[in-house]
């Protein structure tokens, strides 16, 4: 069952998407759309990420939540410049919204905004930021099964963080199981097994990440 | 931002909703509507409660996911009727998708019916099923600020389950400041903490349940 009005919300969403990667391509700004379920540690792999290329890139955040600024005051804890957007109730970013966040941030003298997006595994899919990836990350926690109940997200995203690896031992989740649905679903996809808080692997996810934005950035 | 088309949508939707309460009335069924996180564990939770309520009550469980059916499988291994509702994308149910799940279901020899909503914090908040009761569950990796983030689904929530307790030490999760963020939002819902998986705590939210159950089923 679809919300009829959806169509033509996306034809708006997209030509406004169209405008922001331009506008982003224009400054030679590279922009990461990352997407999760509630908890799976957008913030922390976000913190991880600007520790690791804060000394090659300069970074912003865009962080999108119903309600409260305690990610963007991590982030700007970290030094780095955070712009907030509580949706006020919807399940996902649109590029109007993205668009407003553009307005406050020096585009000229960034080369990385990563945008951290409600959490939510199902509504952000199918918005169109303006973005050069879009990438997931599931946690361990959630389990290994979340490739078959969810694969919309699994088919669109660019690349998957695994995060929380550490925990493994105490979920009884089964990698290969895991790895084999995302490569049903998007054989073309890496996926970066790695622990934010702990560090591990996430200098993999970083030298993807850096490479990606060689042609935007130069 | 709000879809313009929410207020016909939720009408129509409340319209179903109503007939599904009046139709599960006249059946003494209640009807729990779960809602959690993708992976919070939600079928967990259902495989425990109707370990220990099976005995007094007839239990059937209405599965919703966007894809798959693996969670109706695990129910039904389980001995207790199951009926799959794949949403095809949508991310919550809606009330005519419960409607068509009861007519598979013989309401004449039920008691209670839980049904598994879709992984989301955020859409199934807007929707009434027709439920008697939703109810959320939160799982302790995702952290203790989601109250904060989520505030609609902690303020609409009869009660709050916290999942995964025994894994409290492998997370820096501030049972405390969770506490007392749930309080500020619903004071009157009680917090079960409990470990579906171990069993821990699952005797006092069964319990609570089934006094719930009390004036619908008798």
């Amino acid at each position: 069952m679809q919300i009829e009005m959806s169509q033509p919300i996306l034809a708006h969403n997209d030509r406004q998407a169209t405008a922001n990667r331009e506008r982003l391509a224009a400054h030679h700004v590279y922009l990461l759309d990352l997407m999760a379920s509630p908890g799976a540690g957008k913030t922390s792999t976000i913190l991880a990420t600007i520790e690791r290329l804060a000394k090659r890139f300069n970074v912003a955040v865009i962080e999108g939540d119903i309600a409260s600024d305690v990610d963007a005051q991590k982030v700007k804890a970290a030094g780095v410049p955070a712009v907030q957007i509580n949706t006020g109730g919807a399940c996902h970013l649109e590029s109007a919204m993205i668009a407003r966040a553009l307005d406050a941030l020096d585009l000229q003298a960034l080369d990385l905004i990563i945008v951290e997006n409600v959490g939510n595994l199902v509504c952000p899919t199918e918005f169109d930021l303006g973005e050069n990836a879009k990438v997931m990350i599931l946690s361990v926690p959630e389990g290994d099964d979340k490739a078959l109940k969810y694969p919309a997200i699994f088919e669109i995203s660019r690349a998957v963080v695994l995060n929380k690896v550490d925990t493994m031992p105490v979920f009884n989740f089964d990698e290969q199981a895991f790895l084999s649905s995302v490569a049903a679903l998007n054989p073309q996809a890496p996926v970066f097994a790695l622990s934010a808080t702990s560090g591990q692997g996430v200098d993999a996810w970083c030298e993807w990440l850096a490479k990606q934005m060689q042609s935007v950035v130069g």
